[in-house]
């Protein structure tokens, strides 16, 4: 990459290059490697090409300014979760167990989204994406965000068939689906965590699963994550689990380093890019 | 079920009714079965509760008109093919081999169908219900009817990401995707048939999946139907089985007996309902 007026210096696990740097772009750097990389000399702003921030906010010398890049990985999430919606109405992981066994035998407890309630708990830029996406489906989406008054959030819940995750991880937002908020939902409601593996009471979720009262739950996050060999939730038949690949697309490199490319230009030429995180916020 | 002036006699494996009757409402009937029902005397119409007619349409004494009900199962169809389409994107097939596994185990090969071009093979009512799906993710759709030139068609076919066979079974259409049109796509590119069975000859479909040169398929059709223990199709990694599900719903049973309630007052009241099948037409 190159960008005029810029002189990029590249890190890497086991390598962080002397000197100083005004600004730092952070990916894939381990939790060791960030903390060298985060009280490097004269640093004046940090861009983590994530959408989260949790990882990055706490460790955040004071005076520097702080990017995030949700814009890079936004349509990716509403897509895998509009996808793994639309698989479990269909019974797809169902019909892929059977598929391993070799038998050819029908269900008839499939959905479709028609009609459906869905509410998107973290109402925000994926969220608005994944409405739109999920509107021709039938679906009717009420979104509910921090500031939405408990009673209304409450009774959206009680009526949801789907309930969407997409909270950022913060201390509020930790443990916030608990065995409370589970019992609220309709017998046979369906979650879907696509945010944050720790908004989700994970033992709650078992016992809610186990009783027959949540119909099932596709999770891309999980607490603990990643979920070691053994736990009792790879083993749910209605629970569809992915390795937190949400965001993952396989051009997912180039587009990163493009979006860095504007980035620097941007700066470069002056104005202010996206994504500036304001002093204080969480996520 | 009532309908006024309508007197009902139902039939059940082992069991059809004497006398006469003016009209057959088949559902569900064995292929035995269902030339006893069509041979009964004084019948002048039949109605098929399915959107495909191949299984009736040769054994229809003359003089029979005969009725489909495509409106009862298409959007379901629609539904079932995009939920095929974006799980295998998001390889959702491979997540649930590896949760079986218990690996948590990231994939980079990931995509969404933005920019996709999507070919729809059998562009009907269920094409144009699919295509209004897949337009919000970003997905480029042409139509293929069996007016389209074989020039367009090719052209179409080798630019096409995904190829979606929504054909009916006739003698014109036997075998349509053989070794031929498999070496025409796009490497890489990804098959789903949502029609029927014998649309593809499956010892080609193997052949192309076992040489790379086909990204993978999406089949909820398959020739031999039902799949037997044991064949091959079953453990190509890329392919995902679903046992002719696409127009299954929870509530079919249901919305099956409103169709009929419906159709037979449509009759009663001297209208033509609709789903009427022209003399010679096939599908």
């Amino acid at each position: 990459m190159q960008v005029e007026g810029v002189e990029l210096a590249f890190y890497s696990a086991g390598h962080v290059p002397e000197g100083k740097a005004d600004g730092l772009v952070l990916w894939l750097a381990t939790s060791q490697l960030r903390g060298e990389l985060l009280n490097w000399p004269g640093l004046n702003w940090v861009l983590t090409l994530t959408a989260g921030i949790d990882h990055v906010a706490g460790a955040l010398p004071p005076g520097v300014t702080l990017y995030n890049a949700h814009r890079l990985h936004d349509r990716a999430v509403a897509v895998h979760t509009a996808a793994g919606m639309l698989a479990a109405a269909r019974g797809l992981h169902r019909f892929r167990d059977q598929q391993r066994e070799g038998r050819w035998e029908p269900r008839r407890d499939l959905g479709t989204l028609d009609g459906a309630q869905v509410v998107i708990w973290g109402y925000g830029h994926i969220g608005k994406i994944l409405e739109d996406l999920l509107r021709p489906f039938g679906a009717r989406v009420t979104g509910i965000r921090s500031r939405t008054p408990d009673a209304e959030r409450d009774a959206a819940l009680a009526e949801a068939d789907w309930v969407v995750l997409l909270l950022p991880s913060t201390p509020e937002t930790k443990g916030i689906v608990n065995a409370e908020v589970l019992a609220r939902l309709k017998p046979g409601a369906w979650l879907s965590n696509q945010g944050r593996g720790n908004l989700i009471d994970t033992g709650a979720l078992l016992a809610a699963l186990d009783s027959g009262h949540l119909g099932g739950a596709v999770l891309d996050v999980t607490d603990p994550e990643p979920l070691p060999e053994g736990h009792p939730l790879w083993h749910q038949p209605d629970v569809v689990i992915t390795p937190h690949v949400a965001s993952t697309t396989r051009d997912l490199v180039e587009r990163g380093a493009e979006y860095t490319r504007k980035f620097l230009e941007e700066m470069q030429a002056g104005r202010e890019p996206e994504g500036r995180v304001a002093a204080g916020q969480r996520y």
